[in-house]
């Protein structure tokens, strides 16, 4: 490891020794060392490449302005505006209809807003590494356009085909929030050459059977389907997604019906095998760059860890990072941190007995920071503090708790039967009569009763830290306010009555697959959430280009000509005295909006049909429309793909890790245990105090009270996290990963093999822009 | 291994000396063994468990009896007759329409002779055994009801409703060679608790939103599909399948916009969460039974090759076995072997230089028993025999080989372009005109060159040794029928001409990932057939349910009350002086005869508008119908599901394979070289001559001649098969097999403790059974 250390720290010392080269007091000094140290680390977390590590003063101070939460949500609400201009813009939402002056003034105003974001961070890069960067080369590139296209829309006073609008996601992609959606996009396009390659399959045997269908079937004057290659082809891509199905059949096997074979064959090769290749393609692409990205992020944390160690360490104690200077950084790294948290962390950093964390021990940084620690109690009960009667009741509770435990389960079940039961028997009609039923009020007042039993019995904190709990919560808050809309007539608020069956999701604590299944539905939830922005971008993008072609195209009984006219049929015609509306409402799937043509995309995603709007909008204009819609339908392919391959990535290395752990006690995240000694403690405050910092000193002080009240000379805490998939992940590649440091290392002292002899390099740990500086230790 | 060893022979051997302790004459009582001995080795091979193993003499006469091709035949013939008399029975294909009493009869002859299979299964196995045995107990209930059914029609001369007739499948399942399809069904089977879990919670959220659906959209009267909480569930159903996807939604669409929420978030929690986690569980679980799978019959191979083992070792020589024993061995084991490669097995398994072969060469009997062995010739050319002329014309030929090797693809792909363009070209009408295109012509004749080069550098066995070759042999020959088709104007045959394009198959030669996925895909293909029969099985139960129930009840015009009306619709009406017929076609997806069942099936399969097939039927029938429908989606779901995981299992293994052995060469399966010298081959003949075997004397003559003629003192043989799935396992679970031996090997011997101490059983490694019998060694 030392060399590999070496490496890095010959490397990026200059970077060091600019940033602090003009500063002159020692303690200045170090405040500045911890804040470049607390930078190096969040680099790492955010895996920020190290070329835009700010460089001088002036730099670090366009990077911290640049890097808090009131610029990333100026930024994230800038590109926001700027998405939702579309909603107000020509083909608008009728009620959100802006005027042309308007919309282009609040567009500039955006734009301009992220012309000073994007000087902030030349301020911050400077011209050479700004250059360097390509997506915020991008960025300005697309910024540049769409400034002239406002001034134009703003000068002619009309909007004119404006498909580059299109490019305003790069916008949101850009923002520090989204840098999972990033990581999406990444992937995505990684895993691109390996599906183009089968996608390419793929057509190959569409153009043939195309031939082929064209040869067999359009001697057949009944048969629409083959009657010209272009048809033939078109339709084999629409059965490819088998939105045509028995239909592009019939007429053929009306005349043979060995014409079958064709279709069965066809379907066989492409949908049930070339489809299926396809998703194993993706799937081990996708596995292969999950690991890749791990192992780079793993090593970069690691560099990353090892500049911020360089920074903190001093001439005279060269093996360890001191409390002092550990609790600097941490001020920088997470300010929110209170003192005795900054100490624990530190104590569950020091595997070793000295005062000092050596760099081995500093590794662990990120998987220590993250722990939230809290002192373990000694008491069994939150109520054994209350006063001896309160205490009685409340143990009295926590007795009944037990013995109901199944109790409200079964409960759930009998409402879910009863509601079930309950909505048989109502035929149409209003259901909201005007008396309650009393059914209702029976299972609201068993939860109610089930709610405070609980809570009185676990106490309230603990009651609201299990998601369950709050989930039993909100659905009987939900139960309770909807039983006051009926009781008080408030007709609007009738929809949450409509949540009642919600309640039967509590049946799904019993089974323990099923919780599972939950659990990592919800470890999952971020990255799938990121990846359904990911869907939205795509989807932003072929909205404006739908709104400015389409728009207008499809409206009731356009597409007479075309053979899907009676889905866009209406007639209003009255039989006897009755008047029949014969609707085919699919007029409605239009790109008049971007509200509409964003349900129509999910309906294009959704595939069933899909031939159906692209036959309307190709009837009403030109056949190259076509080539839009299948785009679509390949782009959402991939990227539908990629969440398969995700969910079924994701699900398969948890199952797997379970039953790798399977004697292991089921998990509550990651914990640690660490004590604290009085004398510690006093000795916390008394370095606090040198540095006169009253609040930490006040908040110690209270534990050391805390010690004395109950006469104990330590106080056990407990660090606790939930897990994470890194954490999966680092368990899953264990032995890989010293294989990975190990070749790491070796690379890097390949790199810089001729500055020092790497045997040597264990006894020069220092770095050369530390020797000026005064060296303070506790 | 001793211990494990050990233990298998101490269970088995009173087994072997059952069977064998009638015999009196020495070479009659090896005779026995060699026969057992392959027995068991056959048995390891086929994963018939040891419990079935023949136990005397008696036992082994039936054994033999049926364990022959002639008899398996047999088997697959009854079972084939049994399933194809329902294309004659009552709801029978026109053509194939028998009267009742000759259908019957034909039923009965062949439960007659499966009452006759089953006899002598019962010879072989015992009473007590077969009545053990699971499946054939299974198999004769099911004999006896189609029995008494089969007479019960004979006799009242009409046929009933007879649903059992889907039980007849169970024949076909337990065929000799339906063995892949009894194990995809265990498979499926297995994979069933965790699916229906799945299943469960997704029923389960379906019952939820339908009742939510309910109550939101039941008070619009114009929408159909909420209207009562049945239609509301079973419409939600067909939405998982998004069958009826944009139409479910247009009525609440088209009143609120916002109501489009509700089918989004639908369709996202079941169709793109649970279906994917459906997959997920299903490709975990596949995963995990196939490695379970691959250990049991990897153990028990091993077993068998031990019991195998302990019936060819004497008592002098306890340590090995000998090349007279072994070869006994393989004369019942492969009949078919030729001497030398007898000879060449023996030497590929002795990995010492004693001329015994031990237990531990012995295990890898599977692997080398396999190979095809060849003498590597020493000459450049097949042609270097042939005489000086005809040599020097091939020569040249053969460079131009070399000169030519891509001129063939370039061809290809032109001709490719050239028959797309072509067909472009044509608008309809008669393609097939009287005069041949030039361009037909030419491309032949160039294939035929190409075809006729080839053969003559490479030589006609190696030419058609390759699968490409072969293929493209059979294309150009196919074009050559074509021509003469076109040529003669020999109508019947144009659609030979019809199957031009796939020549543009041979273009996927060139890239190296579509080789891989084509050569992949062949590996896969008999997994891949018989995942498809175990799919044609269900097909057929349901077929013929689905008859017995639906038969005719879905004719044109049939459905007019129903939702689905139109699709069934057939009128024939003049407009002006022209006849339209509107035909809606879905009448022709009918349960009529077993075929159209299939079709149906299949279109039920692929799932798209499933539902107005299953409205249709419903609409005439009940409205239990809909279950029919119902359990038959869930049915295709869990074997489709089943078929995407092996696919993804597949490849994923593969390209895993093919990444961990990147740097070795790209492989032509498993090869083994060995050189035999010319006393060796002496020794053999001599062993032989003993034996007064002369046709096996005669061929190994033939190669000491041969050696003669070139002068050389040994041979270099090479043997070669192709690499299995079994090979591909064994490499990916090298690491994990050696424990699974020992795993296994401790466990044995646990279970032995009493009857042998553990470290003394290495000297006693004969079995009992063998101390009466001479011991005869080469």
């Amino acid at each position: 490891d030392g060399g590999s250390y070496d490496a890095v720290h010959d490397a990026s010392s200059p970077a060091a020794g600019d940033c602090c080269a003009q500063q002159s007091s020692a303690q200045h000094d170090w405040e500045m060392n911890y804040q470049e140290a607390a930078i190096y680390l969040q680099e790492g977390e955010n895996n920020d490449k190290f070329f835009t590590h700010p460089k001088n003063a002036k730099a670090l101070a366009a990077y911290l302005f640049a890097h808090n939460h009131l610029f990333y949500l100026m930024e994230l609400s800038t590109a926001l505006l700027l998405l939702l201009l579309s909603l107000c813009e020509a083909p608008a939402v009728p009620m959100l209809r802006l005027g042309i002056y308007v919309h282009a003034t609040l567009e500039l105003f955006a734009l301009i807003v992220v012309v000073f974001e994007l000087s902030m961070k030349m301020r911050w890069l400077g011209f050479h590494t700004f250059i360097r960067h390509k997506r915020t080369m991008v960025k300005t590139c697309v910024l540049f356009v769409q400034f002239i296209e406002a001034i134009v829309v703003l000068v002619r006073q009309t909007s004119h085909v404006r498909i580059t609008r299109a490019l305003r996601c790069i916008f949101l992609v850009d923002c520090r929030y989204c840098g999972a959606v990033r990581r999406n996009l990444r992937q995505i396009f990684q895993s691109l050459p390996p599906f183009i390659d089968i996608l390419l399959l793929l057509l190959f045997f569409m153009v043939i059977f195309a031939i082929l269908g064209f040869y067999l079937f359009s001697p057949n004057h009944s048969d629409p389907y083959f009657s010209t290659l272009e048809n033939s082809l078109v339709n084999l891509f629409v059965l490819l997604t088998t939105s045509n199905f028995p239909d592009v059949m019939m007429p053929s096997y009306a005349r043979n019906p060995w014409s079958c074979v064709f279709f069965i064959v066809y379907l066989s090769i492409e949908l049930y095998f070339i489809m299926n290749l396809l998703l194993a393609v993706v799937f081990d692409t996708f596995n292969d760059i999950e690991k890749k990205k791990f192992k780079s992020l793993l090593l970069h944390k690691r560099a990353a860890i090892q500049h911020a160690y360089r920074l903190l360490i001093t001439k005279q104690r060269p093996t360890g990072v001191s409390f002092k200077h550990f609790e600097g950084l941490l001020r920088f790294y997470k300010p929110r941190m209170c003192a005795r948290e900054r100490y624990l962390t530190f104590k569950a950093l020091n595997q070793s007995n000295t005062p000092l964390v050596s760099l081995k021990d500093f590794y662990n940084f990120y998987e220590v920071v993250g722990l939230k620690w809290k002192a373990k109690r000694n008491r069994e009960h939150w109520f054994d503090d209350l006063p001896r009667t309160a205490f009685l009741i409340f143990k009295g509770n926590s007795f009944c708790y037990g013995f109901f435990l199944y109790f409200p389960d079964t409960v759930v079940a009998v409402n879910g039967i009863w509601i079930l039961v309950e909505t048989f028997m109502l035929q149409g009609g209003n259901f909201f009569s005007r008396n309650v039923p009393w059914s209702y009020i029976v299972f609201l007042t068993i939860y109610g009763v089930e709610l405070l039993l609980k809570t009185t019995g676990l106490g309230p904190v603990e009651y609201l830290s299990s998601g369950w709990n709050l989930f039993d919560f909100a659905v009987t808050l939900f139960a309770f306010l909807g039983l006051l809309a009926l009781a008080f007539n408030m007709e609007p608020f009738y929809f949450i009555v409509v949540l009642r069956p919600l309640q039967l999701l509590r049946l799904f604590k019993l089974k323990k697959r099923y919780r599972n299944v939950l659990d990592t539905m919800f470890e999952l939830f971020p990255r799938m959430a990121s990846l359904g922005l990911t869907l939205l971008i795509f989807y932003y993008c072929f909205a404006i280009v739908g709104m400015e072609f389409f728009a207008g195209v499809v409206y009731p009984n356009c597409c007479n000509t075309s053979t899907v006219a009676d889905s866009y049929r209406w007639v209003n015609h009255t039989v006897g005295n009755k008047t029949v509306v014969e609707e085919g409402y699919y007029y409605l799937n239009n790109f008049d909006n971007i509200l509409n043509s964003f349900v129509t995309l999910f309906e294009l995603t959704v595939v069933n049909d899909w031939y159906i709007i692209m036959e309307g909008v190709t009837s009403q204009t030109t056949h190259w429309s076509r080539l839009y819609f299948m785009i679509f339908y390949i782009v959402t392919m991939v990227v539908m793909t990629i969440i398969v391959a995700f969910i079924l990535e994701a699900f398969v290395f948890r199952m797997n890790y379970t039953r790798k752990n399977q004697d292991s006690e089921e998990d509550n995240g990651i914990m640690l245990e660490k004590e604290i000694s009085k004398e510690e403690v006093i000795g916390i405050i008394e370095l606090y105090k040198r540095s006169s910092a009253a609040t930490e000193t006040s908040q110690l002080q209270k534990i050391v009270l805390q010690m004395d009240k109950y006469g104990q000379m330590s106080t056990l805490f407990l660090g606790r996290r939930s897990r994470t998939k890194s954490d999966l992940s680092m368990k899953m590649y264990e032995e890989e990963i010293q294989e990975w440091y190990e070749e790491h290392a070796r690379k890097e002292e390949c790199q810089t093999p001729s500055q020092e002899p790497a045997p040597a390099s264990n006894n020069s740990l220092k770095p050369l822009s530390l020797r000026q500086r005064s060296q303070t230790v506790i």
